[in-house]
């Protein structure tokens, strides 16, 4: 009796935010109806929620971290990444110096509060307490969800899992509106702490249920290159990009968030494609953290992605632009590291 | 191989609004997980999008207009109301008067930009332009989706339909802002407009897939039983509820938005029923928009609300409380007319 309906329901990982322009973009520009889809873009919020809602085939797409991608895919939730979206934002523990008493000592994090998104996070967290040298209850890992940048302001937790183009971002300006300076909000890096080389695991993929991509081949190619035809529109014309975004999402119109999305410039994927060395990083990492077990099939896929991809060469995938002006402080091995800032809203 | 989810994911009828607090409240306070229930909110960014994903059997539970809920199952998608979360907030075409040249008459209208959510808005006006003698395309109709406030700001609409406690709360605060004053903005109320006496059709419901319903009537009942508990906690506790709220929509936490609740707060429907005088209105309206045939079957059931409900009189429920202070404009039937505005923040 239940009518069925063509529309593909896509998920965010998060509340819409600056990096989730390419899609919003595709609906915009009638990227997705030119390919003769219909998509509807929900939010979440709880960001748990993601991988059990696609897992379980109630969602047909979404977008999740990496690390989430392979845990959902070994607790049994059917997911596969399609593509990627953010290449591995740098990722830590973040914190207001002045006050946190942290420094780049993970010891430093003994007695704290620390805020984490989802259990990920916190077996992160454990993971390098152990590896440190911490006993298990010399710190307490709250949970927060959305909310880390808010719990850091309001002096409910110490500091907070987050990214750096995002969070970092958010209490950074905090900072200076109190009168501080930006370089008082510090990052802890996890990839550092845990000597990974590469913050990967945060890498932010395109994912689906494995039977909805099994059974709709033809609509998640079509959705990808939706998703490319807009990723292309934005990385040559990001400011333009940014003011169609916000007449769909009014309340990214502030400056925080247009430095939100200047930030997160140098990190979108230019072709979209799963890179086989961070999955191969991650997945052992997640071995190390005991989320997968040693015989894990990788759960990603650069099939619908019909479009010359970068080489990946022995270190990985190759920038597709070098520009003047390194990132301070870039990974040695990521993608990213030699791709600079450019002035978005120049 | 498909690994279900317990999960019961719900899908908002618009992004994040003050007057969906006893959902969030229900979350934030433990109602759900009381009940034994684990409940996943979500939000669209088309609000058409809501009845074919939930009438598809893709989203299990959700809010909607009462218009549209009737209209959703006489396209056959199979969903049905659960209970009321909104009764009767005023609706119709909102204008900056000063510029918009329009007037009480109907007929003002003519050569005006009008905006609407999506499609039912433009019939209702395509309706009302047939009543008032008015001619295809003597008005332009354009659709802006969630951005009707917005449209209107920049010029790019003259008028758009919207709800007293949201759009017009958000025009009537830009008025002042731009020196004008807070009567500016104006309404044409389209149940006046169209003689129906009451603002029902805009009821505000929660509805669920019929196949969900049925196979699920425990989890369902359980979930208006949360929801129950979190609309008693505002109703008594309405400042505390909305600080509660803004810890997890940190963007609600602005003069606006407590004015959006503070004009909301007489709307909420106190014993959550479907109110039948109301239904048997705006199935009969629908009939006159050609939208449902004379055989249709209300779509709706109050079988899940499991304590006492106000009695419903020939007039319709009676006001759960009358206060004084009678609201200035309010509908002669309506069951809010004699319930003030309570001072929520007082």
């Amino acid at each position: 009796m239940t009518k069925t309906s063509e529309k593909i329901t896509v998920l965010l990982n998060w509340k819409a935010t600056p990096y989730h322009l390419p899609l919003f973009l595709a609906s915009k520009l009638g990227f997705f109806t030119k390919q003769d889809i219909s998509v509807a873009i929900l939010e979440p919020n709880d960001p748990s929620d993601v991988t059990e809602i696609i897992g379980s085939g109630k969602i047909d797409l979404g977008l999740k971290a990496m690390i989430h991608t392979i845990a959902g895919k070994a607790r049994g939730y059917p997911i596969k990444s399609i593509g990627t979206l953010l290449d591995e934002p740098f990722t830590g523990v973040i914190h207001p110096s002045h006050k946190s008493g942290i420094t780049s000592d993970f010891k430093s994090l003994r007695g704290k509060k620390i805020g984490y998104v989802g259990e990920f996070g916190k077996i992160q967290l454990d993971q390098l307490a152990r590896q440190y040298g911490m006993q298990e209850g010399e710190y307490e890992a709250v949970r927060v969800g959305m909310n880390v940048t808010d719990a850091i302001k309001r002096g409910e937790i110490d500091a907070g899992i987050g990214i750096e183009n995002v969070q970092q971002v958010e209490l950074e300006e905090w900072s200076v509106q109190q009168g501080r300076s930006r370089d008082d909000i510090q990052m802890l890096r996890i990839d550092e702490l845990a000597e990974l080389g590469c913050c990967c695991f945060c890498s932010i993929l395109y994912i689906g249920n494995e039977d909805f991509i099994n059974n709709n081949p033809e609509k998640v190619e079509k959705f990808m290159r939706a998703i490319k035809q807009a990723t292309d529109y934005m990385i040559a014309n990001p400011a333009a990009a940014y003011q169609k975004y916000v007449e769909i999402k009014p309340h990214l119109d502030t400056d925080i968030q247009r430095k939100i999305f200047q930030r997160s410039f140098r990190y979108f994927s230019r072709d979209l494609q799963n890179v086989e060395r961070d999955w191969n990083k991650v997945t052992n990492y997640c071995k190390e953290l005991g989320i997968v077990d040693a015989g894990f099939a990788q759960n990603q896929t650069n099939d619908f992605l019909t479009w010359k991809l970068n080489e990946q060469g022995p270190g990985g995938v190759e920038p597709a632009t070098v520009e003047t002006g390194v990132v301070k402080g870039g990974c040695k091995s990521c993608q990213h590291a030699s791709i600079s800032q450019p002035e978005v809203f120049a």
